[in-house]
């Protein structure tokens, strides 16, 4: 893929996020992230509250199954994907158009909680379950995200633990 | 603050991240994180590893508690702040520059993981112990991020669950 | 302001830039960005187009009389600014909500365009006009952008094209 | 390409880009863009600057035909691209690491100036120059930009301007 509108979204879901299959068997999960901007005022010396962005947004096959198992109501989450615009019409025959995050990567924020972390092992590979059918619009495009620390389960030298690592920069 | 170059990585750690207290008693983790695009080779078929990027990071007070307690070597992550240089002589004399990621938000990715995340309650407050001092740089310009969630903790109507939600658009 | 979901919009103006003032008196353009991503078919080998967003955009102050002075109806843009959504309520008394692009920053892409640039010297001052009354939710959180090309008319010293830069790390 | 780090950067040209071709014939051209973030002082009701970035940036083919012909030292300009890191040995043998912009798109900014734009036509076609040789690391996936603008080159419907548009949602 090519030339899409990337944004990250930091702000707090609306709902628990729901999960259904699609007629291809696919799962995705979708869920609104409501993200508020706070302004300076110099009069008042204090932080005030803007107007809320409420952004639909749709994940994808395993993630969209962490999702549904890691993230309630409420949670502070920092997403990351593709601005979409989606067109219908509703039942007056009006067009209308809606904003959709199609999230590529999320994770719960760190800002005001700690996590417990566990490696998910679905469909019986380091690659997530990436033998599912895939929705139609992406299976051109999306690569399998690399996993170096997959790699460093049960082997001595794989993932970011091996030796090499000493020569990072860092 | 304004005129910030913004960025979001994803990646994994190399390392655990570490803690330290400033002079002035302000908790910082560093760590680093290696971020590797992927190619799709048309020739072979195939999608291929690019070269890592290593991006040095520090993360200020409560995140980095929250960081050191969540986060370990090897873990993908999303993070999201401000892209900084910095420059120093080094033990010859010479310039030389560093590039940072100075982290305003992160969290572990669920792309491969799920996570049981608790809410911290640090210091006594909802405002995540922003009552200690903040490091020099940042005091005039960061604002408390506001907090729904925790306006939820004990009561029925509060954060994000309350009744106006339901006027949310979606 | 913080907190706020910026993005980068790259893609063609719908229409010519059309200007307004405000009733504070502060000057307004509005215009539309489409913006197409495109995915690689395995198949035929070849890149498609996919679905075009069209993003309302509003641009304020000096920027909105250099952008209705420099952009028409089919350019090419790259812009920045800060994603937000609006509520109203139509005719027959619906809720709606539109998404728009408050543009901090724009500018013609160079990738199919050259352009011939020419420092605008508006209401006397390198700060490009912005003794001019601000829009209300502006005042409290923008700063001047610094303009060191300014800087550079007039005096020996001053701009990037100072001695001082003998020494940039690059 | 998957998993790159995109950021965009605005910021003030330290010197005119340079052009060269590499051994395959491609045309590239280097520059550096300084971008300084500028943080509001509560105590001196003062905006103030803070320390620049200077990021190296490489930009390829047209466009940087396009940006030797647009931009000079000085000029404000709005660049979106991959953030990458290239390492090398010094000339006494220690390990370096440069920080790099690839450019995917440029343009001036009209923050402080206006521009005259003018479509280019290299190589006698609408997609800019595209079939000659690409470098090695792009030519899997890189994408030829859309370009609508280009479609409204001499008929009376084309590009952005044809009545489908009169269609969009705004």
């Amino acid at each position: 893929m090519a030339g899409e509108t990337v944004i990250t979204v930091i702000g707090n879901l609306t709902g628990d996020p729901e999960m259904r299959a699609t007629p291809s068997g696919s799962m995705v999960a979708n869920f609104t992230i409501a993200s508020t901007p706070r302004t300076f005022d110099r009069q008042t010396n204090e932080w005030k509250d803007g107007e809320a962005m409420f952004l639909r947004c749709s994940l994808w096959r395993e993630q969209a199954e962490n999702a549904v198992e890691s993230l309630t109501k409420g949670m502070r989450v920092i997403a990351q994907g593709n601005l979409k615009m989606r067109s219908y019409d509703d039942k007056e025959g009006n067009r209308r158009t809606v904003t959709e995050l199609e999230v590529d990567e999320i994770g719960p924020s760190l800002r005001f909680a700690s996590a417990k972390v566990t490696r998910t092992n679905r469909s019986g590979g380091g690659n997530g379950g990436q033998n599912r059918p895939a929705p139609q619009q992406n299976q051109q495009s999306r690569p399998p995200a690399n996993d170096p620390w997959s790699a460093g389960g049960g082997n001595t030298g794989g993932g970011w633990g091996n030796p090499d690592q000493s020569q990072a920069p860092f």
